[in-house]
């Protein structure tokens, strides 16, 4: 039998997941909600499923296992609320939220039902991350890790609104914050950030951080430091470093490389896994092992984010 | 007339300095000082001058104009103190000190008795430091920078030891941290650092920090992260790179490389000036406008990285 | 007709409200809820209602208009939780939780429920309390508060052991926590803690603070300190000091004090309000402005007693 | 013989001083320097000594034993600087300087000349602190005090403009941090401030803050809360409460008061030792060991108040 699945914001990343999720036999699209009538309707036409602008009133029709929130980062909360009340099991984009406050409250409403729930940190199904981790969970002590996200400011208009986004490293470097937890294999106790901005002048709307750097003190003793700009043009520097002594581990645009004692080293290469293939399976099966970023896991990267926010604001060190 | 200069720890960066200053026809060799007494002796064959071992000796019994304290770290202090009370021109190796008390009143002595002052900065007289600097300074705002001093361990046996050379970002990393403020063209404000340690366990006496991440908030507004390392093998990265909305400028080994709107542009190639050459130029003329790192100078430096190492400490960000 | 109420917890500070709803007519008590069984039986003999040792049970079985819940500080979450989805209005005693996602998460489900909701900062009500209000808000400006909860050890088992009461200052000393944001009359942005224990050695499972100070900045510039131990003997301090130029006013045992240029000045009496009578009228008419500390408020109180004790373990000043 | 006795600085504090020394047979007033020509001439009419108006002057042309440094604060470096050289011992009143800078160089000249050096801090001095320190002594833990400086403003010019005093907490209140150094035994290791301004607005000048609160952690775990006010009139609170279990020990206005156990205890008189008789001695025998705040003693109290302007400003906690 098919899993139903509902999607909320169907623009963007949304389509990415849609396109995927057509091609998946076991699934059945029974609804498209869009604050934007038209887009609705076409991806209804498209995918199948009924069109909705109001997701209220999507719960409230439309019966269904699974849905996709694909909504931009400062409209989550009700939309995950309702679907904890009913049930339905959530695939839902990162970020997971703007405030803190927010995420805390979702959490606890995913924990209290016990929906299923996977955040759209897709790099952590890569196959060069899985053969990475296989690389460093080897290791003796993984020191620390520099993380990057340099590149050309996006043109999604909420993107450069610091209230509808949180910024860049909030809502794009979250992937390498991430990753570098997932590698790291710790959570984080220490957020130390330092931003600027004024370079990029001629953007309406913009508030957001030109570039900002985010030390991390792990709970096992590592460090990091990860680096964003959206100020760069025709240059970009996207991945994340993994020091151990005598290695590194670089994760990002193929690989993984491996540089030990100076020597390329060759890894097992280990095939990517595809996240809504794995979603989709945890929904009909129950079994949610292979989830690698359920809710509760996604708000500790959250927390990282938010904690450099504060720290960008204040110069204080935040400790989580 | 030639300038008479003396020298206090003739090993290491010492012969360095040493070997330049014999291929000056205006500078004579007064004196060599060195706890080790053999190359004291050896030194002085080799390059003139008395040997000493004992600079307040050296000091008593030699008339000198100016004097290279090349001593490690743990060692400044008195032999400053003693050259500013006898009207001395100084070149002093960076370090300045290992303790910020230390440095404050050094300066002191060296501001009331007006003596010259150079210290060992070098990279700010590279030719690809003073051309990335000309294209930097045309810039209407710098964004910040991202500085390495990622290597192996230094053979230098008090380099491992922390009372005595500071540790890693102290003594080596120093040079990143003294050349990102000249290229930013500010003072710090805020520091910021995390650092771990741990993958070092073979080598005696060894207590200082593997890897090390260090935040920059500059009064103008710049920002800047700088890691060093002591545990890769084989594998390195020295440099600096300065941000400014749409350009990347690479400082390190050979270059500068500037990267504007993703194209590689053509800098116009600036010799680069001999420290020694313009430490005596200024003795013999007085005129210090050419010498770039004075001791008040550095201390700015010095600063940073001792504001750094009591972040690692308490997790605190340190306001300068 | 009789407000209905329930009762959650109904030894200790729950006795004293059961004392004075006795003697209000329009109040029907319906359940006496007490995880000891003798205790909920002997107080439904007492009080009438139906005794029940699960509130779960409780909710499901009688119908309520309102809740007291004065269980201790560790078990606040669920009871409040139910009210909200069943609509029973709720007075509940401080401290309100002992973790902040606890807190923030009742919170949510107040704010969403739109019950009525007020919390045992009795302080507030006190005839003293209103009429230092008085003349608190005639002057210019606040300057800051000096606070005091310094005594002896209450007998409660629970209030010694930190897991579950927080420590003194967020059980007992909250009330002068919260008297200090009244009386300032702003939210606070900063707090920075120091605490000390070690001379109470001698009671079992004491783990809590036996003496602390708290910083507080306020948004409106004012600032406090306040001062909590458990570790007298036959001595106390217990009330707060309010400041502007030229003018202290002491809240606390009788009064207020109020000593202008260095004289007792005569303050008009304001006859104090009953809690439980404004909470009760407040149910019936669903008019809540004499309610003084409905939940969201009591949160703002509770965040800066979960700073303190966040301080009190880094060292570190927090940000709110 | 003698001891010859030269005065920077003869008014204020300075005459409170003369009055003193001029009772001692065993000293000579040598030369009275006060950069108010007037006054040093009618100061060395009355208690004998060359007048002066610089200080260079005096030191150049006078022999002289011991000198009193009596200077405002800002005043303080150069007249330290070269009794150092000479070797002339010196009383100096506190604040010892107004910013750390000038503090360690002093400090530094102090220790490398071995002059005998006592700092004003006369309430170390008196009976009720002898007092009460012999009461401290035999208790086990010291948790932690409680000390005030709260009263009007000094009509002193200098005492208002932060840049000439440090503002009250550092010239005034600065006997209760130094006070309770002594008390609690311990030096600092963590200081959190916070202050407001605003309610003085008809004093020229007048830049410092009208109220603040330090936190103090001390290494002995000891903490401390310490209040200072200009802003009152016609009421003050001048004095340090110290606490241990069951016991509150307060030194200011007579006493000490100690109170056990709810009870007054009477506590064997101490009689109080004359500050200048026993700085005169030890310049007398070279017996140093009855002066109770040496130099670098007082460096440690200043360190506090300096760490508190900084907290004040920043927010943040300061780590010594």
């Amino acid at each position: 039998m098919a899993v139903k699945v509902g999607f909320i914001g169907t623009g963007g990343i949304g389509g990415a997941h849609l396109n995927a999720l057509k091609t998946f036999e076991d699934v059945e699209l029974v609804a498209m909600c869009d604050v934007v009538e038209d887009r609705a309707k076409s991806r209804a036409n498209e995918f199948g499923g009924k069109p909705f602008t109001d997701f209220r009133e999507m719960y409230d029709k439309v019966d269904m296992d699974a849905v996709y929130i694909c909504t931009p980062p400062f409209a989550h909360g009700e939309q995950e609320r309702i679907a904890c009340e009913k049930g339905v099991h959530m695939f839902i984009e990162k970020p997971i939220a703007v405030t803190l406050e927010q995420s805390i409250i979702i959490n606890d409403h995913v924990q209290r039902s016990g929906v299923i729930t996977s955040v759209g940190y897709h790099w952590r199904y890569g196959g060069d991350a899985q053969a990475a981790l296989s690389v460093l969970k080897k290791e003796k002590k993984i020191l620390g890790a520099l993380g990057y996200w340099m590149g050309g400011l996006p043109g999604t208009p909420w993107w450069r609104v610091r209230a509808e986004s949180g910024g860049q490293h909030v809502e794009q470097t979250t992937h390498i914050f991430d990753l570098c937890r997932y590698m790291v294999g710790s959570d984080a106790e220490l957020v130390q950030g330092v931003a600027n901005s004024g370079s990029i002048t001629d953007v309406p709307k913009y508030d957001v951080d030109d570039i900002s750097m985010v030390n991390i003190k792990f709970k096992n003793g590592a460090v990091a430091n990860i680096a964003s700009s959206c100020a760069m043009q025709g240059w970009g520097r996207v991945h994340l470093e993994v020091f151990c002594r005598g290695l590194v581990v670089t994760i990002g645009g193929g690989g993984p490389l491996i540089n030990r004692g100076g020597k390329a080293e060759e890894v097992k290469q280990v095939p990517g896994r595809d996240r809504d293939r794995v979603f989709i399976d945890a929904v009909k099966t129950k079994a949610t092992s292979k989830i690698l970023s359920p809710y509760a896991d996604a708000l500790e990267t959250f927390k990282i984010t938010m904690a450099a926010s504060k720290s960008f604001l204040t110069g204080k060190a935040v400790d989580l």
